[in-house]
């Protein structure tokens, strides 16, 4: 059962191999390979183990398997150049499985649709070198099975962040890893039943992964001054709110319904859960802290590096309340069941590093200076237009005339914009629109496109507007 | 509301300050400053930004700034030294947030319990050179949100790999990236409906996480030539095996039952779900392809790297028949809601190099010499036990005489050993053990202490086993 060491030194590839049927070793052999290739499964351009190697995994000489390459490559099936070893050659059929037809969508040329980062601008120099610092630093343990809480690298560095730029009062015991705002409200809703209270604008994606949960929801209206938090009564368990920047009308959380929030929480013995999905990007000069840091017993902050940095690394976080902790670990499993721990480590060292905070400043002067360019050209170009929520965040609301939203967005798909309607964000329960104001309007995110096509963006949105508003 | 282009162009650190009530700006300034540092918020040795960065986030004149720092610096909250910067000074306190206790898991020095590669194994340099690659060469889109299928990068190359070397016939647009074999079976659920036959052992958490998404589950009997897939019947949808090498029990499913599975399925319109948790880690010459490329369109083959590299990098796969690809792209939802995209990037990369072939060949080597050594051990020195299931994988399983795996799981403590029973593998609704023989046993995973302490771990083991059995 136990091999010689002669395959123990070969490192090369590995190759599965059945070797059945009649006839002597080396003609099952290159049956077996010449059926490998010819079906695809070996595809074109593979490189083969060395003899040896293959020899000592299949228990035959090393001879046999010379002979059987030597006798693949009369054939065609492989080629045998001097250097690059023994290969598949090029001429051969693609796999036999049908592939599943997918869908091609139809991608337009301006990308307009609110909360994306312009993947053109992620930091891969500076994530690389975290990476190197923090894979090269981290512990042997991180290799292996994960704490649910996520790593603890990453939990103090984000206590320290968040303390330091949003005003959080918390620590690294207080903090969960999770891989976004969506795994957090999932997890959330293991631990504080339903129904939650929730804006009367917001993501029907969280929504419809609330109602999936049997979380049943109730609108709470939204006007400028962000929700009207002083209409929840008894009823709901939570209440879900965006206070830095209400999503995605855009209004502020007034201070005094920021209290009001709190206190409503501390009354009912209720939570609030506080989507702090743009907290970072605050374009005015009062930088309003997170609701979190005025009751941090009674306050979920759920925040994730989605828009700041890139949602591809799927990493998010949850500051809760102590007597939450335990019920939301629980909720995650015995084992971390989806972040990387390499990638935790990572935004650690970038963290700790600066290369966060840099590059969301860089983020915030870039998408300041699109901002103020959206609002300056649609104030020139279609003054029809009312453009609001405009004082932070990744997108404006173009306030449209009652009516016209519809027809605004087929103008928009029909000049090329992918763009969002207001009333594809409103509660199917709600009652009027945004405060005293009609519901028609268009969700303009701003920082997507990459810097050579903003311009165009822009001009044809004026273009699909003025032609439904003339 | 636009800034000036003083802030644009300093790269600082971001701080959140709330400057309110009575007093001149540089006044409200020191006192929010000193109550960040006071309550903790602001950690000792955090960097401040520079005076200019700060003065035009807030609005205020720089020497308003600069006096500020240097009356807290003149009180002591904060440190100033030429070319480091301004810092919070270490002798403040730290945050007063109660810290929730957390539960110390008594660690025994042994590690034997099954499942988990050496963390010391991990291959960084190699990782890291493949993430510098993949990362350099990704396109832009790599940063955006990600297709719920995974990379096509990863998945063209995971085809290829598995093709060569476990036999799967398949293609990447069958391929959905995920996060382990548990996450698999939860997106399975979904489109599978139960019951489900399952091996009556296998591991409690898989059945767990069936239960909990409403799949029932039928134990199907097992013994020294794996689950007795004659004994199915029409009511289950799905049988889930572990074809390769039995879990735990460690046979290879025999040859005419693999057949017998696949005729199942094509038989009932079921599916095979094969869980290929060590189908790379085989020890004897005859190399036993995936089940899979028996019946494409009726095998789901669930793979991941959490045994081969390591399991906190939280990556897997499945390959589907093409009727499951887009119910279980569906279940995902419309966005990669957990697979970092960079991540996947790095493991193509890393299959792209031959890096991965070669971990995991040294990784073979490493538990085949430390399998060799668990049985020469244990026949050597505690003879009244047979040690099974040793073909393959990073476990073995050491039969006990009837009642006595409570005894020797106690004396396994006692001696510093993790170790788990047989017993707890074992579904609750099973008949009999494996096959005639009883069912008192210890599953003993080889593959994650350290090599300095894996002779020590055996020692242990023996002297543990001996106490019981004499």
């Amino acid at each position: 059962m136990s091999e010689g060491s002669g395959v123990a030194e070969v490192l090369g590839v590995d190759l599965h191999l059945e070797l059945t049927g009649a006839g002597s070793r080396r003609a099952v052999l290159i049956r077996a390979l010449r059926e490998a290739v010819r079906s695809g499964r070996l595809a074109a351009g593979t490189r083969l183990p060395p003899y040896r190697s293959l020899a000592a995994d299949l228990g035959v000489a090393r001879n046999t398997v010379a002979d059987a390459y030597a006798e693949l490559v009369a054939e065609g099936w492989l080629t045998s150049r001097q250097g690059s070893g023994t290969r598949v050659a090029e001429r051969v059929a693609a796999p036999e499985v049908e592939g599943a037809p997918r869908d091609t969508v139809r991608a337009l040329p301006y990308d307009l649709v609110q909360g994306k980062p312009d993947p053109a601008a992620f930091p891969r120099t500076a994530w690389l070198a975290s990476a190197r610092r923090a894979l090269t630093a981290a512990p042997h343990d991180a290799f292996g099975i994960g704490d649910p809480r996520g790593r603890v690298e990453l939990r103090r560095e984000l206590a320290a962040y968040l303390a330091r730029v949003r005003g959080v009062r918390t620590g690294p015991d207080r903090i969960v890893v999770c891989s976004g705002a969506a795994h957090a409200l999932r997890l959330l809703t293991r631990v504080v039943p339903g129904p939650w209270a929730v804006e009367a604008y917001g993501l029907p994606f969280h929504r419809g992964l609330l109602a999936e949960a049997g979380v049943r929801t109730v609108p709470v209206a939204v006007d400028e001054e962000g929700a009207r938090v002083g209409d929840i009564r008894r009823g709901p368990c939570a209440v879900l709110l965006t206070p830095a920047h209400q999503f995605p009308t855009g209004g502020p959380l007034h201070h005094e319904r920021r209290a009001a929030a709190v206190d409503w929480a501390r009354t009912t013995g209720g939570f609030v859960l506080e989507d702090d999905y743009d907290g970072e990007f605050r374009y005015d000069r009062r930088p309003v802290g997170a609701l979190q840091g005025l009751g941090p017993e009674r306050v979920v902050l759920v925040g994730s590096v989605s828009k700041s940095l890139s949602p591809a690394l799927r990493i998010g976080w949850m500051v809760l309340p102590g007597g939450l902790v335990d019920g939301v670990v629980a909720a995650k499993g015995a084992r971390e069941p989806y972040s990387s721990a390499t990638e935790q480590l990572t935004l650690a060292a970038f963290l700790a590093s600066g290369a966060y905070d840099r590059h969301v400043r860089r983020m915030r002067r870039r998408h300041r200076e699109r901002r103020d360019r959206l609002v300056r050209v649609l104030t020139e170009r279609v003054p029809e237009v009312r453009v609001t929520g405009i004082a932070a965040g990744l997108h404006a609301v173009v306030e449209l005339p009652p009516g016209t939203e519809g027809a605004a967005l087929t103008a928009a798909e029909r000049h090329g914009v992918a763009v969002e309607g207001l009333s594809g964000y409103r509660h199917p329960d709600a009652v009027g629109g945004v405060g005293e104001h009609g519901v028609d309007g268009l969700v303009v995110g701003y920082a997507t496109p990459p810097e050579r096509l903003y311009g165009g963006a822009l001009d044809a949105l004026c273009k699909a507007l003025g032609s439904v508003l003339r």
